[in-house]
Formats: C-alpha cells, structure tokens, sequence
C-alpha cells in the first residue's frame, strides 16, 4: 500500500468537504442564525486538517492500486462523516459526538435515519448541511474527486469501481473524468427540474432544495417533523414519487435518452423488472389499504405509490403512518427494503439488477432438472452474463443476508423487538432510514445506545459501499503484502 | 411421461401406506380403545385404493424418466398424505378434513406442527400413527419403495435423487437398493438405541417409541400437550438433545464410522461446520439467558442445548417456553430454523452444507478482489466444488428466500403479526414446527383459515422435496413433450 498518495487523497477530500459547508455558511449568515460560528470553525477544522494532510511529499510514481483504491473509499468516507458531523456538533444541534457522527453517516450514505427528535427548531444552515450530505454522498463524493483530481490518472478506476453502485461497471464511459462529469450533469438537471417543480407545489425555496437533495440523494432528511406527510399534499406526494423513481433509475439510462437511444431504454431489463415491481406492489396496496384505511381510491393510491417508490428506492421518506397498515401492506414494504434502486442509481440495498439475475438463475436451474446437459446463459439485456458474475451476485446476496441476519442478533442485544432489531438493520444496511416498531416512521434512532448507533452507522458504510469494498480491509490478506 | 406407470407406483406406496397402518391398529386393538374401527376402515380404503391402482397393466417397457420420477415423489407424498389423514378424520380425532390433512402433511414431512390443542385426550393408536408418520416420512417412504420395487431398476434413481435431502448425491452407494438397505438399517439400530435409553430415562415403553420416531424423522410431535418440556426431567432433555443432533448428521458418515473410517469422519467439513454453530449458539444462548431466567448455569445450558439442537435439526421440540428468552436468544433460534440439518440426514430447511459453500464462496470473492486474475476453487472436504454446483445451490438459496418472503406476505392476510407470519412460513417451510407469537410453542396451528392450512402444508411439502422437485410440476417446460 501506498500510504503517503491514501493520505494526500484523503487531504484533498476534506477539502472537498469544506467548500461544501460554505453553502450552508452562507444560509446561515444570510438568516444570521446562531450556526454561522459553528460553520465557520468547521470549516475552518476541516480546511486546516485537509490541507495539512494534501501537503504531504510523494515519491516516485503515483499509482493507485486496487488495496489503496479499497483504503482510499473506506476511510474517505469514514473521515467525511467524522468532520462533517462538527456543524451538529459545534452548534449543539445535536449535544452528543456520537449522535451526530451517525447523523453524518446517514446523510452522507443516503440513509436517512435521525436521532433527532424534533428537527422542526434547528436553524436552516444546519438543516440545508444535513440534507446537502445526502446529495453529495448520493453520487459519491469520490466520484467528484475523480473527475478533479488529475493526479490520480487510471488509478481513479479502482476508486470509482469500489464506489460505484451495482455489479456491473460495463456501460462506464471509458475515460472515468468524462463519466463522472455526465453523471453530475445529469444529477444537476433532475435536480434543478425537482426543485422547480415543488416550488410551483407551494414550498418555500429553502424546503424544495433540501427535499430536492434528499430526493435525488435517495437519503430522506426533511424540513418538518412527519416527514412530507407534514406538507399533506397529493401534488407534492406525487411529484416526489416520480423523482424517487427517478432516481432509483440506473443514471447511465439518461445518458442513452439523450443519445435518442430509445429502443435500447425501453428493453432495458433491469428498468423493465423495477417498473414492474412498483406497479404490482403499488396496486396490491392500494387494493389491500382502500378497504379499512382511507377514503377513496385515489388517497389510497397516493400513500401506496408514495411509499413503495420510497421504500424501494431506499429514501425513506413518508407520507403517512405506514405501521397503521396491515400486515399484508407492511410485509410488502419490508420485502421491498430488500431490493432497492437500479445499479448505477443513487438507491442502495441488494439492487434490482441483482435480484433480476437470481430469479433467472433460479428459472435456468428449472430447465436443468428437466435437461440436465442443457447450456443456457442466464441473460440481461440480450447479453449472456459471465458465470463469474453470477457467482459474485450470488455471493454478495449471501453476505447481504448474513450480515442482516447478525446484524440483528447484535442489535436485538439493545432489548427490542424482533421485528425492531430486523427492520433497524434492514433499514440502516439498505440505507433506507425508518424500519418498524421501535424504528418506525414516527420514532428515531435516538434511543439507542451508543455501541448500538455506531454499529448501525457502520451496517450504513457498509450498505453504501456494496459490503465487499469496507470489508475487504478486515481481511487479513489485505494487509499481506 | 408414462402415466401408467406414475399410477401403478402410487398404488405401491398405498399399499405400503396401508401396511405401516396396521401396527397403530394392533396398539389400538390391545388398549381396546374407540380408534379400532377407524384405523380397519382407514386401512381398508387405502389398501384397497393402492390395490386397484397397482393393477394397471403396463405396456412395453417400464423405465421411469426424470419426469415421472418427479411426478411420482410428489404426487406420491401428497397421496400419502391424504390417505395418511383417514385415521384422524374416520376416528373423529380431528372433526375437520382439511386439519387431519395438515397434521399427516406435517408428520410426513416431519414438521412436527400441530392444529390439535389437546393431544393428551387422544387414543393410543392414533397418538402413535401421528407419530409413526415422522418415522416413515424421515428417510423418506419412496427410499423403502425404491428398495422393495425390483421393477424400477435404475429408473428408482430418479426418484431418488428428487427425494434425497442436500445438493449432493455422490456418497450414495452406486446401487440404490443397497444404499436404502444400509441407511434403512442404521436408522433402526439409532431408533433402538433412543427407545432404550428413553425407557432407562422412565417413559413408558410407548412414550418412548412415540418421541424415538419423532426425534429420528426430526419431526417433533410428542405425547405431552407441553411438548419434552412435559418431562420436566434434565435426563430426558438431554438425551432426545443428543439424538436430535444424530438425526440432524449425514446418515452416510455412521456408514463410514462402520466401515472405520474415522479420519474421514472427523474431517468432515459439514460435521464440522454443523457442531461449531451448535457449540457456538449453546454457549451464545446459555450465557445470554443465565443471567435472567434459570436457576444456575446447568439449567440455562440444558434449555439451551435442547432448544438449539431442536431448531437446527428441524424437530420443533420444546423443553421451555423460549418465546420468555430475550431478544437476542430468539434471534439466535430464529436464524438456526433457516440452517437446518445435514445433507443426507432428516433435517430439512436450507441445510448446513448448503450454507457452508456459500459462506466459502463469499471468502472466494474476496480473494478475487485483490487478486482478480486468480483462480481459487471452492472446497467441501478437500474436494473442489464444481462452479456449477456452486451456483445450483446459490439458485436454492434465492428460491428458499423468494419462498419464503412471498409467503410470509400471502400468510399475513391472515391478519396476524408480520412475526407470526414470518415464522409460521420459516416453520412450516423448513419443516420446523412451532414459531413465534401467533405460533409460538404454547399455541398450534389451528386458528389459520382452511386456505391458510393449506398453503402452509403446501410449503411443508415444498421444504421437505427440496423446492425444485415440486415446483418443477409446476413449469409449463415440465408438460411440454
């Protein structure tokens, strides 16, 4: 490992990180609320301690190798949420370290998972800096550093690779510095599409951009306590479905739009069993709600769009009390924080692609009992996936499950419910945010202990960088040179 | 597919069916109890049903295909099961048809779940036949069909294979009728030695007949309405524990111990494997628990050690209430009910061979991280694991998980919790018996809806044949000639 070019990169993002805390710092000042100091002492912590760390002298070639690609991600991303926690924490927004970091840590995967109680006091510069992380960390914010810093050439390939979500990096542009910039433009113009059109909803500018960010982001952060059920309104319920939907979409689909590659959008496998997925779950529970829970069909529709594209594209926002569902309706949301956005999206969890290729791999093995000698690939997008890639899907998808399954045994240890235990799990791996029962929407994070938030914070890490990239430092060959 | 022939067979199981009837008859007949007439009648229908349809001529040849082998052990088991019902339902011991079927479903599979409330009101006869059911269902009826039907010849592969319990089939002795022979005649001395040491133990010569079959089939029915824990006798825990762990051990490595093969026995990576997670969730449970709910240290174990190895090896027998345990303790249990027995022995579930390989190939992928060019096959007892076996067992994964989730949401329109309904599907699918809450080990199955009874017989049939075997019948490929 190259420690010297780990540091200077880590430098750099910090930095990175800096500049970002300049826009809530203007907010702030421009409300002249208590958190302009705390902004400017973070920024001026994070700033000092980047530069520092960006100084250091390297020798030789600078190449990044896969080991220090895997270290720069982890520990970029660790280091990110410890000093972009210090606004919460300076402010006294939030009094406790701890509790802040995992704040952090959720914004920045995406998660949206809170332990504060009532957001609805905190000053904006502070709630713009919360919600800010999750569009940031939605299309990573080493993808930025990639597409900036010229000094890592071809070895950005491997920090892109660990970083990226999804199983396959095929339809990458192959100069990563051009990829990152179209993906960002595209981000951008969602962005800014979303933005417009909640303004035209009745929100106030403040709120479309932090709930424009949380969306794009697939994180969850809001302005108001009942998350956008508090806005109890069907335009802006519907509007923000479409844009989590959005942004659950493989983001490179946009580019082939544009291309006018239309034909190739459409028979997208991936894009067809995701739309497929929301329809028929969205129908279930409309069908299944209408009958006990709401007045017409179209308010049931508007919760059950609302909280399946939700649920599904891992935001986590709500529009209503789910846990008053049926078990049924529930059962259907606690399956679909197993399945996630579409690779290259800003969702997390086990990813649609993925579930998409079992499934046929389940169907090939049909045709196998029946022709035991028949050679059939396994197919997405009329393209035969390797068997090596099969066999990785299938190996992420069995360490998805066990780390949910002890990840539960060890949270289960805070004295809570099963279905609590699971549901944080599922919700914090998946990044998705609210779970059930003692994690349900209208609960926080708050009541755990502190070995508990900072085992959730890292299931977060972990579900953000697909599991394999965090944990392969814990491996011991990582470290054998 | 030669459908004579599927009929002539599934007259030979009737028939054999009707024969295993008459020792509950002559348990009946002695204790001159009401269930006489009943199990004369039961036998009377079946032998005469199994009769008529083993006359069936056959033209030409008579060799059995994968399909009609298919056809056969699940057509077979369903068969079986209905008329297998017929002394419950005939002698009014189970007023409903629809239950009588669930409870012979459950015993042939060795569930072990019950919609009976009050066992201890029934008659002998009966008492034993439901228990008697565990016995025969546990090396599987079609293994003695395969061994006494010389008229198979090599077609009896086919059925064994589809009926044999875990992904491998090569330590099976090249000619299936000796390998029945030999599996047939250690489960006789094991159940022997069980029935003695239960007697040693002070249970009546038919209470430990009755609780031998069900702790050799891994079935878990018993004669106490409080399960083992009706005992209330460390003895008697402890040494159904130990059989339990038996049942739960590929019967093939007793033939090994026979032929003296020691060194192979003990190398074995499944054994292995399957004593290191019931050394670990033993040791796991009876500390978490000493602490608030037993006496001392050796009753903490006792409980501990009974209840694991009754989950992990699918029998469902209860020495305590553990729905009292913490959080963290049921957790534990909840996972071990998705581990299961050994290939090749009574347990059911995923099984433990199954779970080693995949936790070996996500080692693998974690090599192929750093060192994406190498090449590293996975290894079960020092032999590599072909790649295409690897992903067989990860499609059995996915199905399981697919299974289970789709019917966890289908049971939760019975309106109960989302843990009742996720444990009543892992129960019954992993042929378990008792779950959490609604069908926790002090309730039974018996407030479900007829569709729901069903549907849960249906996943105990599909855990017990292994998923693929049943759900092949099901593919339109399967009737396409």
């Amino acid at each position: 490992m190259n420690k010297r070019i780990i540091v200077k990169v880590l430098g750099y993002i910090l930095l990175i990180l800096a500049l970002g805390m300049v826009i809530p710092l203007l907010i702030a000042i421009s409300k002249q609320q208590y958190d302009v100091m705390p902004f400017v002492l973070s920024i001026g912590i994070t700033a000092f301690t980047g530069a520092g760390m960006s100084q250091i002298p390297i020798k030789g070639k600078t190449k990044i190798k896969t080991r220090d690609g895997l270290a720069i991600v982890t520990l970029g991303w660790l280091l990110a949420s410890a000093f972009g926690a210090l606004p919460f924490y300076i402010s006294g927004s939030i009094p406790s370290y701890v509790d802040a970091f995992f704040e952090t840590v959720s914004g920045f995967t995406t998660t949206g998972a809170t332990i504060i109680n009532d957001i609805e006091v905190l000053p904006m510069g502070i709630l713009f800096w919360r919600s800010f992380t999750h569009w940031i960390g939605g299309m990573g914010i080493l993808v930025v550093a990639v597409a900036i810093l010229p000094m890592m050439g071809t070895g950005g390939f491997h920090v892109f690779k660990a970083e990226s979500p999804g199983p396959v990096a095929d339809r990458i542009v192959p100069r990563i510095k051009d990829t990152a910039k179209i993906l960002y433009a595209t981000y951008i113009i969602i962005s800014f599409a979303e933005f417009i059109l909640l303004l035209i909803g009745g929100m106030t500018p403040f709120e479309s951009a932090v709930h424009t960010f949380a969306t794009l982001g697939t994180g969850g952060f809001s302005t108001r306590n009942a998350s956008i059920g508090g806005f109890n309104n069907a335009y802006i319920y519907i509007v923000i479905s479409v844009f989590m939907m959005l942004s659950g979409t493989n983001f490179s689909l946009y580019y082939d739009v544009y291309k006018g590659k239309w034909r190739d959008v459409l028979r997208n496998s991936e894009l067809k069993f995701y739309v497929g997925i929301i329809v028929a779950t969205v129908l279930a529970i409309t069908i299944n709600m209408n009958m006990d829970l709401y007045h017409n069909w179209f308010e049931s529709f508007q919760h059950a769009f609302f909280q399946v594209t939700s649920i599904i594209t891992t935001t986590g926002y709500t529009s209503f009390d789910y846990e008053q569902w049926t078990t049924f309706s529930k059962a259907i949301l606690f399956m679909l924080m197993f399945v996630g956005g579409s690779a290259g999206s800003t969702g997390g969890s086990i990813k649609v692609v993925r579930i998409l290729a079992l499934i046929k791999l389940v169907r090939r093995e049909f045709t196998r009992i029946l022709h035991p000698r028949s050679v059939v690939a396994v197919k997405l997008n009329n393209q035969a996936v390797p068997e090596n890639v099969l066999l990785n899907i299938a190996s992420f998808f069995m360490l998805y499950i066990l780390i949910f399954v002890f990840g539960t045994m060890l949270i289960s240890l805070e004295g809570i419910s099963m279905l609590s235990a699971g549901s944080a799990v599922a919700a914090t791996l998946g990044n998705i945010g609210p779970g059930f029962d003692f994690v349900g929407p209208t609960n926080t994070y708050s009541e755990f202990s502190n070995a508990g938030k900072l085992l959730l914070s890292f299931f977060m890490l972990l579900g953000r960088l697909e599991l394999f990239t965090v944990l392969a430092l814990f491996s011991p060959k990582f470290w054998k040179q």
